[in-house]
Order: structure tokens, then sequence, then C-alpha cells
């Protein structure tokens, strides 16, 4: 920790903000922040607050791993993670490795995926870093910065709720993704994994710093907002000044009118049709994988990844998963901008439009505005 | 090994007599011989002859590991098994006990999965245990005796043809079963694996011993036949006479009027119509995943798992494995009591008919006759 900074500690009372505002960056994925905060609160009741590192203050040759779930977030309204299952993966990837980690980190931001690291670091006394490899969820491991700028998902293990483990060593990343998913389909489309090893110098090329912290102050903001009755949308939109995303704006707001879903591959897939009550405006219609990938307004594209497209219920500001989408809610569609270390070539090779089978170039959302 | 007994060597001129055996055993799947045989006899020519071990002359603290393949027979085909494939997935569990393996076995026995033990002891240098833990060849991993007398399945290793791996540790077998079929599937139909970790002490009371050296000598005794001209099948049936079996006999003779197989996840499946020439009885079907599991005359049963349904070409008396089936082939079937230790209702929980969905009851093939 640099010298003079006070530690910043992740305690019971923490976990709801921190969960909301990873589920704003979540864009419909991530996990449920609900049921993602119960666990890590749970852990911190049984074992004690987290300790949230900068990436700067991990040492050089510490070894950091990022922990979270795979499957579809439509399973996991219905089943709990098991007990230990996010420690039994960490735990095996220490085995497989014959080394300890020391510091444990989220992959994705999202209401679940950003609780679990939490969950991991109480239940094992490990440090937290204030970082994640999407600065938002995706739907595969493979689309993260750390596998872009150079580190490899493996090793890396899984476990299911039963107590089994198992450890994949393939080399390419998206070869892991194949397996990996195949696996969780396997294990009840629920699974929890430790990957991407990583030592304290690597940590510093290839994450994006800063986002638990986001998704903490951005989580903050909305509670207090809605507490004092102030615009939850303009504080949404002004938390994003002066980080490294590049603008936020309100794209839409409207009633959902349709929703198609489906659990295919142990992902929730499908598209929500939005309409303007007034009539005054072509329908969005936003399509997702787990996260919202597309928006349009008829052929007209509105926002695409890896911009974030986040659905926000009008009332409360509140970010709707994909699995909760229904009709008749009253939403408001909001489109930040992606850091521009996800928006490099390699990047979008990984998590552009392409990579989702999508035919349409990427656009800044700021060109599109 | 006793004293005074001569060493049992493989060479590359006895891998053609063990896989043929192998393959007879094999009821149809287990891979095919040539193939199987292709890839034992380059590892000897190139790291030497393997010795074979009597159960009884494996140290009790030594660790044994089985080795052989996962997969769809169709596809194996079509796509060679990666060179050092079987040796990865020995090395890979090597790594996750921490210690090194003794000598290896075969799971099954059958034309490829009795040759890929045989590559592994010569391109390691370890010994060959002369046994496996079917008698025959079973579609599902966990359908062997080591798993029905108390050995886990797990900790096992899986390689693809890439140099990946894949390490499982699950509590039960039929677990094990599941995500690695579903891993196999992921890495094209052909996996290979390490499993079934046992110590020389386990070995004694869960394996079949003397398959192997079975296999070895009904090859050698069909060779010997066509050479001479004598007859093929009466060979065959006198070789398991005076071994654990319970007895062998010719079950139908006629010529395939129809085949339906399909590759469904990651195994084939379907049946064999077999019509009499001379239309005096009823057509044999024969119903398969992977290995023949049923042979029916109209609603008779006339052979069912886990006695062994062997299909023989009936010039050569050579076995057809399933996904060799086709129009036209003049065939024999010989059905072969399955040893006691297979007939006991533990055994039958996991590999008797039911465990296949076959609504019959098992029975002994000599009370068929």
């Amino acid at each position: 920790m640099s010298p003079g900074r006070s530690r910043r500690m992740i305690g019971v009372d923490e976990i709801d903000d921190i969960c909301l505002g990873a589920a704003i960056l979540g864009t419909g994925g991530g996990g449920d922040p609900y049921i993602g905060g119960l666990v890590a609160k749970r852990a911190i009741r049984l074992k004690g607050a987290v300790e949230m590192l900068d990436v700067g203050d991990v040492p050089v040759d510490d070894l950091v791993v990022t922990c979270g779930n795979l499957g579809a977030p439509t399973v996991y309204i219905e089943k709990l993670v098991g007990e230990s299952q996010p420690v039994d993966a960490l735990r095996a990837l220490e085995h497989h490795l014959g080394r300890k980690v020391n510091a444990v980190m989220a992959f994705e931001a999202g209401g679940s995926n950003s609780a679990i690291p939490i969950w991991v670091a109480a239940a094992t006394g490990l440090p937290l870093v204030d970082a994640d490899g999407q600065g938002r969820a995706f739907p595969e491991l493979q689309m993260v910065t750390f596998g872009v700028y150079g580190v490899s998902a493996c090793p890396m293990a899984m476990a299911d709720e039963h107590g089994g483990t198992v450890v994949l060593n393939v080399d390419e990343n998206w070869r892991a993704e194949r397996i990996a998913r195949a696996i969780t389909v396997e294990m009840g489309a629920r699974a929890s994994i430790a990957a991407y090893p990583m030592t304290g110098a690597q940590l510093r090329k290839v994450a994006i710093a800063g986002t638990m912290g986001l998704s903490w102050s951005l989580g903050r903001r909305v509670r207090i907002a809605r507490e004092q009755s102030t615009d939850v949308f303009a504080t949404i939109l002004e938390a994003f000044t002066g980080t490294g995303y590049n603008g936020a704006r309100i794209l839409f707001e409207g009633k959902v009118a349709d929703v198609r879903r489906e659990t295919r591959g142990g992902w929730a897939v499908g598209e929500v049709r939005i309409a303007e009550p007034a009539g005054n405006a072509d329908d969005l219609v936003v399509t997702f994988q787990n996260e919202n990938l597309l928006a349009r307004s008829g052929s007209q594209v509105r926002a695409i990844v890896p911009d974030l497209i986040c659905i926000l219920d009008s009332d409360q500001g509140l970010p709707i998963t994909t699995e909760r989408l229904r009709f008749g809610l009253r939403v408001t569609v909001i489109v930040i901008g992606a850091p521009d270390i996800m928006r490099t070539p390699e990047a979008l090779a990984v998590f552009g439009p392409l990579a989702f089978g999508l035919d349409t170039e990427f656009v800044p959302q700021e060109d599109l505005a």
C-alpha cells in the first residue's frame, strides 16, 4: 500500500452498494446483485472484512487469480452456489500450481461475479484487487483484457456444488472457454472458476484498474440519490466523469413490449423490444447473450459492444439483468463508452461485434450520439 | 514376477494377435484393431518391447493407472490420436498426484483400448498389467469392476490432440463419466484418459486378471487357424475353456440386412438386423451403444449384457466393430458368458441391462441356450 493512504476495507455494509454498481456495469449480465450480495455478506459476517488493494499495491511477484461463476444466470435464480464452491476452485488451482495464491480479483464486473471474489477473499483471508478484465460483463471466458494482452486463462480450475473439481490446461483461451462451457452445462449450468493466474507485474499491464472501486462509488451514489429523491440517472451519468470510460448518456426511455429468451449452451440468449409509450420514436431492440450486445432502432445501430448498454428500471434506476426482463417494465437505457484499452484492434478482435457473430462494425457511442 | 517363470514381453510381432483377440472380446466396441495396432507397433519400434506383469507380480504399494481413449469409434476412423496424447494424460495425472506411476493397464478389452496402454507402456518404459476392468468393452467409464468394487475413477486426466489436458476430481464415477463425456465431445469426440489410479493391493481385488493374456492367445489361435485353414469358430470357442468366462457358443449365422447407426453424445448408437439367408429363422436384431448390448429374435432375448455378443465375419472369423457394420456382410454371432465377478448384483447394477435403459432382466447365456 502506498504510504499515507488509508486502507480500503469492504464490510457487510458496503456489499449492497458494490453489487448494485457492478450490476449497472454488468450490462444485463454478471448475475443478480441481490443473490451475489447475499453470499458475500454471509462470508464477511463469518470471517471479517476484506481489504481492497490498488493494482499498484500488489507486489510484482505475487500471484493473483480471478474468481467467479460460469453458467446461465437463469439457473442462478433457482439454484444458489454451493457453500464452498468458489473456494474449492481456488484450492484446486493452488494444488495444481503447487503454490499459494496471494490475492483474488474479479474477471468481470457484474452483480454476482463482482461478489464472488469478495466472498472468496473473506473466506480465505486474501486481499481483493481493485480491477477486473472486462470493465463490464461478457458472456465468454476469453473475452477479457487479460487474454487480449497475453495472459492465459489456464491453468484454470472449476468446481461443482458437490465438491467436485476440474483443472484445465489448454493453450488457447477460446478453447478453454469451449471446454469449460461444456463442463459447466454438465455441472448443472453453474460452476465456480479460478482462472487467469498472473503475477503482480502482469496485472499492471493487462487489468482494467479501479473497476471494483467504481462499482462501489456508483452504487453508493445511486443509493443516496434514491434516499434524497434526487435524479438517479443524472447521478449515474456523472459517476463516469473522470474515469477511464468514454462518456455516458441516456439512449432511450420506454416500456418492455416483448422479450424472447432461451437458455442455450449455458447462456441466456435472446432479445428485448422496448417501445416508446408516446409512439414518437421507433422501438429499441436490444440483443443479448447473457449481456446486452447491440441496441438498434429499425436498421439503425444505436449502441454496440464493447460499449456498455445498460437497461435500468425508470422508477428507481436499478439495473435489470437479462434474465429478469419482462413485459411491461418501464425502463431507461443508458450507453457508456468502453475504456480505450477495450477499443484497440486486438481487443475488438476478441470481444468486438464480430466475436458475437454481429455483422456490424464497432462505432464508439460518442460518434452515434 | 514369480520365481522360475519367464518374462512375458510384448514386441511388434505380438501386437496384431493381441489387438485381434481384444477386438473379439470388445463385442463391437473398444476401437478398431488395425488402427489401435498401428500406434502400439510404432511406439514399440521407437522405444522397445513391453513387459507384461501378472496381477500378483505388482508390488502392493505400487501405483497402477488405466489408460485408453474415450469417444466415438466412428470418429477414430477419420482422426488418429495425437502423437503424445495418451502419455500427456498420464503425465497430467502424475503431476496432480505428485508421484510417478509404476505400471499401466487397460480399462477395457478392445482393439484400440487394449493397444493404447501398450503404446503408453512402450513410450514410458513402464510395465503393463495383464488385466482390465471389463473383460470386454463397455461404452461408459463407470462400467468397470474397479468402480463396482470400490476404486474411484478420479483423479483422472484427459488429453486432447493439441497438448491440452484436463484433470477431473469428482466423487462419483457416473458423474466423472458425464463430465468426461462432455469434455470428449468438445475435444472432437476423441480424448485420451488416464484414470482409476490404484495400488497393487487394490488391483488384486478389483481387476479382471488375465484378460490381456487371453486376448493374446485368442488372437494367436485365430491367426493360426486361418493359416492352417482349420475351423476358426471352433478355435475361438475353445479358447475360453479353462478361463474365468462362463462358456461360449455360436448364436446365429446370417447376412446383415439393415444397420441404423448415429453418432450421438460421443457414442455410436444404433442396431443391426441380421437375416438368415435360408429364411428358416427369425432375424437377429442386435442393439448397440459402441458395444453390442442385446440380441433378440422377435420378442425373444437371445443374449444380453454383460454377457459378450460378438459379431464376426463368417469367412475369416474377424471381429466387426459397430462402426464397420454394413449391409450385405456375412456374419457369425457368438455369445460368451461374462466372468462371475461381472454377474454379481453390484456389478449388474453398474453394467447390467437396466444401466443401458434396457427393460429386460439379465439372464446368463447358459440359461438361454
